[in-house]
């Protein structure tokens, strides 16, 4: 034991900021949520527990200790103020991206992913979207609110405009929302059947993957704030990973994990092992 | 705000009961359960928890909020005294049948079933009954008394007979009750692949269903007495739901679930939803 | 059993709101948390907890089921707008106080005591406020946020001034909050020593009672979001009940409550119990 | 280990049934709980859990290995039928007073102490009761129901009649129960400051005790089924335990451990310990 | 109810250990679990949960009520002394194999295969094991120690040499250990798809099995250390159990079950049915 | 926030260790844990939740942040190795006490105390030792194991000697455990009755203060393995830590949080609490 200050990082995340080429950080903001909160403390328990996790990926035979990577830890946020909030999340951003790296966030609820979108795409004009998630997110507002998990793919929408939306694993949302999609979104209720389609369409334009967890049926993803059974197994994820692993990705965030309402641990242990794999996935495609 | 007193209803049920077609009512009733209590908690658990629905299907495409729907509340019962119980749900379920509505009871336990299907049998005698669950409960007596959560499809068979009750799901029970079975129900063991062709036999005849909760996985079901490894999964019971939605269905229950065993929340988000579109299969056969 | 629409009041909370001269309702908002949110579940789970509770007071010899007393349920929020709630708030207890009600508000966390405190204030210039709680909530701003549940105190001291509002049970802050506290409030450390001597002083002007329930110790009260051990008993809240039973009390409120930190149960029956109390406490002096 | 079926026993009664002076036995019913139920596993989550406590007071001075202890386990149950119950209780400890020994029952809820407290009266015409507890349960009826826990102590009155009955800790009620008290039992709010002219009064005549945990605070006790703060401490009933130790107790029940409510074991080690002083207080009489 | 002193076995254990050709026993050991332990509470935990299952096996249609079984309880351990726990393992292994009749052990962690298998292999020096399980338990050594559950089946190689193991469901461990395996054991990542091979392999030779439940995945068996998403599902168990009943059978055990991590009990009764079929599928092959 | 790792330390712990007087590190270790393990956790929980704390205490009028305090962060163990855990606790404590710094060590179970103790004397040869703790641990051996948490004193003592050990709150033992300490350690069984007399025979010797957590009463304390009704309050140890702050301590230690026993944080709240006060206290003797 060294005699330093003790560091608290996902393991496997061990480099210095300089010499990485990912960013992982963590916005525990959970402030819009309107059932149940919790999202807040999924970053520093997922740190936490992910010392249960080997970093060898026998899924993608690929080692996380092989790769320099950076944990930045939590942003630190002032309470009740929403807009406050995403500003903070937004200059952070720009900072990773202006130093050419790629920011992996972890919520927090759904919203954190509006300005870290909003950040990469100051960067990548041309960029799409993959979403996974159980809802639409495409609210005009919610209850007088226009920054809200339920509306940030319709606040997206408004900068990147049509057919760069992908969506995947929807199973809730308003008639309206779903009305909405045919025009501006390509959405997949239910499972992923359109992602083969939407990565040939994509080619290597860059991409941003928000994967709202509830995507997950809760059977194996309990942990969150709105349950919606009917989702995609784990076993879809790592098919999923397989088939991303192609794409230029260039951002991805991993939200709504809710840790305290799974206390078997297993949402925030599937949590951890889609960062692995999603970071793994990200560096696949930049060494092949 | 308004200034009234406050009103608790499931989600979209918000209809007065003159002008309402389908009634549901709760029964908190779990005074045989054998195991582990705390099915009586159900019906109100649900209440509050159904804010995090929509009342809009994708399964289906219908909105609850399109139909005259009533929530009558919660039965008020006498503690230690079962027989008590069952007539007070008999007699509230003959009102409802003969004011020509459609009654939907939310358990406590599978014995509540009894007076509500024996109730809409005064009303349909050719009625039919569709049953989905993990056990057999077709014991003649259990331990000693013969009414109880593990008896009360043999004492409806008493007043049916033979040939009139298809059982899915099945995957526990004693030997005897599997061979009793044999005889006098049509039973499917494990799974529903019986249905389709029992649809088609009933053909419009009027039918209950009683879905005993624990039919399901407890992966996705867990918040119940009894588990009951090897059950079925929530895309089963859509597809079930969009397979019964032809029939003539007159009643029909939700049995069960005890919520304080699934800290998580899933079985109660899972019951809900069942509710949700067992209600929108029923009207979609009178709306056709 | 009625067929009327389901309807869910604290116990003994019965009559309509014209005839009832005390008002009860929740504030479920949360927004401003900074450790574990969860208070936004406190008045509907004690409402349905409340039946565990009798409608008689062995404390006081009186029974809640001889008065008038109105629940209005909960008041609806938008999520992540703190300043909207708090008008929300303002202006439904405004039309409480012009009806020369009494309001009890239940919250939510103690950033909601504002709103309800500045209604009253504004029919009762010369009031005065008693303070229980384990936290100062004297900042004068709190990471930059005015609107905090850390600074509530400090705000209502600015309309209201000094040497009106006393402060029990203390037991956290910062220094200087401590320091500040000696000049502008009457501050009691742990306990409750002073509170004889304040009511003496206030006579018969109008009171304002804010009782932030993590002024228990936790071993009482574990359901809050900032655990503080060291505070008051159980008794010892009985006995302040007792005390204040002369004052004129013109308003109050109970926060803080997170009933999911505590499975048992424990916190939700304090919570009860201490409405129950409190309620019976300010009619007391009305009849007598 | 030896090649013998496995035994599970309280810790400490390890003795056969010939030889033992004290039997316990577990009586698993909670069939007229009406808030919660589940002290149907008190008995078998004690046995358990006694394991983590010493057989040696340091209260007392005694140990429990000094002494023939015999654990007959828990009697079998039918459900939903509460008579038959009460039946069985009844016969079984008959047997045990009619072999001079002396029951402890463990519970369940409290309706199961009247079956006992019955067969004892039958051996010794001149008992006493000792009851300590949060309620009460002096009601005619509950809901219609006569056998019910909220009635109990009103039905062992029918047989005992006036002033036999000493009440301790009583803190909930409906008015009327307290009215009926003043005529007919001793009762003692909130407290035992009674106990001791109680002992005086009884002097050596025959004495049952019977404790509803939830005497308690919940603070020490959450592990029950209706919780009542303002209850006794652990060291109020040690002292109470040193006092009873000088009376003829000729049997005894612990009832109301709900022990799943309590996650921590607390209440679990609580009845443990109170099982461990109150044997060896009924010891000590006879030695002396 | 017999007045003797109150025995605990699984359900269906009933017989004497002379009369018995199985016997279980529990190894209630967890001294080297690296991230979180509670094993040691499976046997009991499981012995109680047991009496919710059923004897009857409609899959096998076998009834565990036909056949002579004995439950032998749980071995008692020193605290902190790994060696000699494995030792107390081992004597009492090769008792039960002296006697001719099957151990079935229930852990406790995996490290308690070791001296099992080793009693087993002295018997049967042509062993082969099936090996379920999440993780590939090969290292040569754990953080310097090398008796680990994470070096388990490294240990047994030494002296079963290659080609004597077949490991099923690994999805997690070092690259150096799936290297390692891919020379001296045939490991099958994921699931299970050698299995019928292996069956033809082994033919009649004695297999030991052992189960690390954490094979399972843990949407359906949460309540295990170290939570690894991806696993089998249980209909995938009930096929594996109707494979290997054909095998010559002569020792198992069923390991890592940690109870408390799954507050629903679904572990508790997957872990519970996997005996029962496990048992069962052993006396399959004796009696064809 | 600096693009720097993430650091996890105690609050107010923000010095480097060349400038601190104060090393606090964790001993995750609970390899002995006879009855429910999980103090390892203890540490870790500890530095995550002692962000709800403020530094500035107003019991003792100090605040951490004026000193200079070092988190170490946790010592790392093999598994399943007692001895040589010890002796890496010890190595490492050495080094601290040849710094001229004084150690606290977070627990872990107990035995931990024995190898920083054992440091702590070679240093201070007239070392005394205070302890409090709900269990004597003065057993010669447990289950055959000499080192053990229910050994530590006893083990300490046969290096310090009679005389040097005072005990406070022991509540708990085999008897001859009590018999021994009469003659070679000062025991007060119950509270902290002879403190005040210890402090002045101590007079101004070095003093090492052991917290065994479970000497406070579970209802304020539910959070850990062994739970021991009867114990201290938090007011108590607040009116310690005021009594033994004249004292010349030399090293500390707090063990056998257990933190998921308690879901409620009330127990880790509390020992958070403690550390801050207990490390306040040393500072107070050494600035008078």
């Amino acid at each position: 034991m060294a005699l330093i200050r003790n560091v608290s990082t996902f393991i496997g995340f061990d480099s210095e900021y300089e010499e990485a080429g990912i960013v992982v950080f963590g916005c525990p903001f959970d402030g819009t949520t309107s059932f149940r909160p919790g999202t807040r403390f999924a970053p520093s328990v997922m740190r936490d527990e992910s010392y249960g996790l080997e970093t060898y990926s026998p899924y993608l035979d690929m080692d996380l200790s092989d790769y320099n990577l950076f944990d930045a830890g939590d942003l630190e946020f002032p309470f009740g103020n929403t807009k406050k909030v995403l500003d903070i999340i937004n200059s952070f951003t720009l900072k990773i991206v202006e130093d050419k790296k790629i920011p992996i966030m972890i919520g927090g609820e759904h919203l954190v992913t509006l300005p870290v979108v909003k950040a990469v795409y100051d960067e990548y004009k041309d960029l799409h979207i993959l979403h996974f998630d159980a809802h639409t997110d495409l609210r005009e507002d919610y209850m007088g609110e226009e920054l809200s998990h339920a509306t940030v793919i319709r606040r997206i929408w408004e900068f990147l405009g049509d057919d760069r939306i992908y969506q995947f694993g929807i199973r809730s949302g308003e008639r309206q929302e779903f009305e909405w999609a045919k025009k501006h979104t390509k959405l997949n209720k239910f499972n992923y059947d359109g992602l083969e389609e939407a990565i040939k369409e994509i080619g290597k334009k860059p991409v941003y993957v928000t994967i709202d967890l509830d995507v997950f049926d809760p059977s194996i993803f309990p942990g969150t704030g709105t349950i919606e059974p009917g989702g995609i197994s784990f076993s879809d994820m790592m098919h999923i990973m397989n088939l991303i692993k192609s794409l230029n990705i260039v951002g991805a965030d991993i939200v709504e994990l809710s840790p305290h309402y799974d206390r078997s641990g297993t949402s925030t242990a599937v949590a951890c092992k889609v960062l692995r794999e999603l970071t793994l996935a990200i560096i696949a495609e930049k060494q092949s």
